[in-house]
């Protein structure tokens, strides 16, 4: 990792952001603002390796303008996993040009990107209002990370890249949202037995940042391995709580 | 029905509301103003009749202030089925009092609600930024609506409720919405066998109104028959394809 996370909470702490216009405060929309703050907090630590998803791409891009369509613009990443992560569809990626930039995607992988000694950092930030006990945010579709721990046991390739979540805890004082308290972990230091998968949610795993345990002490190699032997233990539960919930009860109705 | 749509639709055509300040035009949010604007005009139609789902609970428990507790005021609706859909938890309804009630809650049922001689028109109002294609918004959950034909079938209750749908076609015009088109659907005219059940999305049915057929000719007793046994086809089918996507790719890396 090469985020000082320590320094990081340090700076985030205590500061505040105007309470948004509109929308409710019960969303997780409503800390939004603190994102940026993060984001330069980092830039600050990282000037030169710190990026959004998308200006990562186009920087990536950029750099190499006569490496033109989908499947040239692939090779730049030198990780599958990375690049499995990372990039966008085939479309898109064949339309990009310095006049056709990739733009923001709400459901981009990494809401920020550190890169350094080609080892890549996704930093996710998940932002609280304390004053409200809720429901543990979406982190990442289970699918998803079942196929990321695939590329990584086919590619034998675990020193790559990690994926790290910093919580921001806020509350509303005077129409402002003020920091109270930050929380960081590390997806690959979780148990991974422990994650909650909700197939009805869109097959996310969710929790708060906070409560997630970094007793992990394996290997990634090892964390693939359990994640998805976890993972399809709970996909065949998921098809027979599926077959109990839904077809049994109404089975009477239609013979 | 209640309503003349007709009627509603030529009120609504050619109007328009302010820009949103923040967000998006992209989500569903954007059109919300006009959902107000659809029922104030059916509220001009039918102004003792016309109600928002939480308005209608508590002028019913209003009405009845010596009704006190969960079950007690279950019992002050006639139709289970319509109990079923617009009744909140036990929770919530046990602590309702004329100081403390309802507010509106997101995944109400009913945007607006008709109630007249003992019929319940439920009307569910979508709009399009037609600008856009965008994928079909979210009508009802699939295992709701189950619940709901099972309900139907065990209280042999066909004539006491409708779920309706009226989409409004909007475009940005000088930082205004503009309706240009609207549409209309019964949810019970439409052939059940067609309806689209997308699992992934917390078993969302989902389509354009304007796009929804209106060539089922047969009872409520029918559809309520014939949609369960696609549901439950559906249901039996998805838990199949869990096996074959989430489970066979990744036994490979698991033994």
């Amino acid at each position: 990792m090469n985020i000082n996370y320590n320094k990081l909470s340090k700076c985030v702490k205590g500061t505040s952001v105007p309470k948004p216009l509109s929308g409710t405060l019960s969303g997780h929309a409503a800390g939004e603002p603190f994102d940026k703050h993060v984001y330069n907090e980092i830039k600050k630590q990282l000037p030169k390796n710190t990026f959004r998803q998308y200006e990562y791409l186009n920087d990536l891009f950029n750099k190499n303008p006569t490496i033109i369509g989908f499947e040239a613009r692939q090779a730049l990443f030198n990780s599958p996993t990375v690049l499995f992560l990372l990039s966008r569809g085939k479309n898109a990626t064949d339309k990009w040009s310095i006049e056709n930039p990739f733009e923001e995607k709400q459901n981009d992988t990494a809401d920020i990107l550190v890169v350094k000694n080609e080892f890549y950092e996704i930093i996710d930030i998940k932002t609280r209002n304390i004053s409200k006990s809720s429901q543990p945010p979406n982190i990442i579709s289970a699918f998803k990370l079942a196929q990321v721990c695939a590329k990584m046991l086919d590619n034998k390739e675990f020193n790559t890249f990690t994926i790290n979540y910093f919580e921001i805890d806020w509350q509303l004082v005077k129409e402002k949202l003020v920091c109270n308290d930050t929380h960081f972990a590390c997806l690959f230091k979780a148990q991974p037995n422990n994650l909650y998968i909700n197939w009805a949610a869109a097959m996310q795993i969710q929790f708060h940042v906070q409560d997630l345990d970094q007793t992990f002490k394996g290997t990634l190699e090892h964390w693939a391995k359990i994640y998805l032997k976890h993972f399809v233990t709970q996909a065949k539960k998921r098809a027979d709580d599926m077959i109990t919930k839904f077809v049994k009860p109404f089975e009477k109705y239609i013979k």
